[in-house]
């Protein structure tokens, strides 16, 4: 029986299409080739491989002494640039932007042919902490509204280089997507009185049937209402508006699961492409507590069509229920 | 110099990357096969081909005698079912409803190999005049909130047959998304005392500069904040909030403009993948005059990633203008 559900969060209607529903095995990636049998760990024509690193790109680089882990490098074709006056123009009726902001790429590790899912939880703790470091680096600037932090995994995902990376946008405006949310989240908190996400998670470990997985500061669960096949959050379980607040130890905890829910998708769907995001508060409203932030995990197993322009609405033919049980069968 | 261009109906902002932009010829499919070259006009497996189409499927035909040059089936394995009761469930914090809706296929014409870039103009306004037909047949269910009419042409836009085809999907709901255009709208309305599409519409026509093509009726031109390479919209001059106000002379023009915009497209681009919806008023709604109904065409020549997902922001690789230029040039 077909079935429309709610996001409680933002209000969003999404369609659980049952007549067309695949099973979870049916979304296995069988003809992709794991990383590590496609590459070798060195690329002598990459420009993020050691030894021939676009050093005059580079903004930032964990350690600082000594081999690095990590490297954030200016993208060399950045959508926008950190150079330039904010200056807003209004011709009739057109409104401009100079395009002013942060377009930035995370290396991810020193290896070519390897990818978060492969990684330690020590490896990608440093990968959490570079973000962090590049985010408050960010805020600091006063033209930015708002950063976005994710990744591209996968040509289906939109990936280029093949090199693990992740990028950093930071726009000089607060996307109406993200105001929407922040309004809807207001919205629930003026109603009842405490974060709708919050509430969400609460109900999730509760019920249990669409948890992934949990650690201490964290629960991954298959969203209620999954715009998508295999779609996840990653939550932090104290309620907090953004992803620059959290701790030390949260990180390094975040690190883990991350790494575990990874490899229940890499291992279990075979190296699926996807986009992970940190959904977190604008640069300017981390004082307004409505929010909660957390991370999405999107694989990329479908495409959208006109129906998904034309509304905005998605159909998953994957029922959430069982993407969950299928993840947290995964052996990692 | 990169630019974000702020979307005066919707207020959303797009990123122009001038940095990394390509030229228009740049998008054209070099391997693309053109469809007369690749396929037949007749393909003995096809259910939408004359012969052996599935008659018990059938909600739908024109002309009602003789044989047909438009059909309209219900979907094999529809997301929606128009069968049963709209009833909605609350289940602790979570919402659902019964799938209730339509969701049909409108098989184009009975040729196999073509597409509406190729068909005549009077063949595109029985499409139109198909899609009205059931528009309002279905607004008279009263269970729907929003009709969309849209179509998949090629693999990159979702389309998995081949047989040129549209789609219909009725929903119980109202998407957000258009419910935000509508408040959009009305809020201008309420500052200006006008309709914000007819002002774009009537900008574009002054400068021209991003038109690419008018008709008796309509207008189409390539939109300044372009979310996408090659976007079109197609508006009608008179100031309507649905589709299904449009009168038959509108229809019969509109055929001639929108095959015009398609072999522009088609023989330009070289038969790109693109999707086409009918952007108009839900279904209760028509007697509100905010909106403004309007055809938009989404060449999928690029892909969403990360940035898109987490901030619902478009990063946007072609100027508009060169866009419009190269459309225009075209000799259709």
């Amino acid at each position: 029986m077909p079935e429309l559900r709610q996001n409680l969060a933002t209000r969003e209607w999404v369609i659980i299409a049952t007549e067309r529903a695949k099973r979870p095995h049916d979304y296995v990636q069988p003809h992709q080739h794991l990383l590590t049998e496609a590459q070798l760990p060195y690329d002598p024509t990459c420009p993020f491989c050691p030894g021939h690193e676009e050093l005059d790109l580079e903004i930032e680089r964990m350690p600082v002494n000594g081999p690095w882990q990590t490297r954030v490098v200016e993208n060399k074709f950045p959508a926008l640039s950190p150079k330039g006056e904010l200056a807003r123009t209004f011709d009739g009726v057109h409104r401009s932007i100079y395009g002013l902001g942060y377009h930035e790429i995370l290396v991810e590790h020193p290896s070519h042919n390897t990818t978060l899912a492969l990684m330690s939880a020590t490896d990608i703790d440093v990968v959490l902490q570079t973000f962090y470091s590049r985010g408050w680096d960010i805020t600091r600037d006063a033209r930015i509204e708002q950063i976005i932090f994710f990744k591209n995994h996968g040509i289906q995902a939109g990936a280029t280089l093949k090199h693990p990376h992740s990028q950093i946008v930071a726009l000089p405006v607060v996307p109406n997507n993200i105001r929407y949310r922040i309004e809807e989240a207001r919205r629930y908190f003026d109603d009842n009185g405490h974060c709708v996400y919050c509430v969400m998670m609460q109900d999730e470990l509760e019920k249990g049937i669409r948890v992934i997985d949990t650690s201490q500061h964290f629960v991954a669960f298959a969203l209620y209402a999954s715009p998508s096949p295999f779609h996840v959050w990653i939550m932090p379980r104290q309620h907090s508006v953004s992803f620059l607040f959290a701790r030390k130890e949260e990180l390094a905890d975040l690190a883990q699961i991350l790494r575990r829910v990874l490899r229940r998708l890499y291992l279990g769907l075979r190296d699926p492409a996807y986009n992970l995001v940190i959904r977190t508060a604008p640069a300017k409203e981390i004082g307004e507590d409505y929010l909660h932030w957390y991370v999405t995990i999107i694989p990329r197993l479908n495409s959208t069509a006109g129906f998904e322009l034309g509304s905005g609405m998605f159909i998953n033919t994957a029922l959430p229920e069982e993407s969950a049980i299928f993840l947290r069968e995964v052996e990692i």
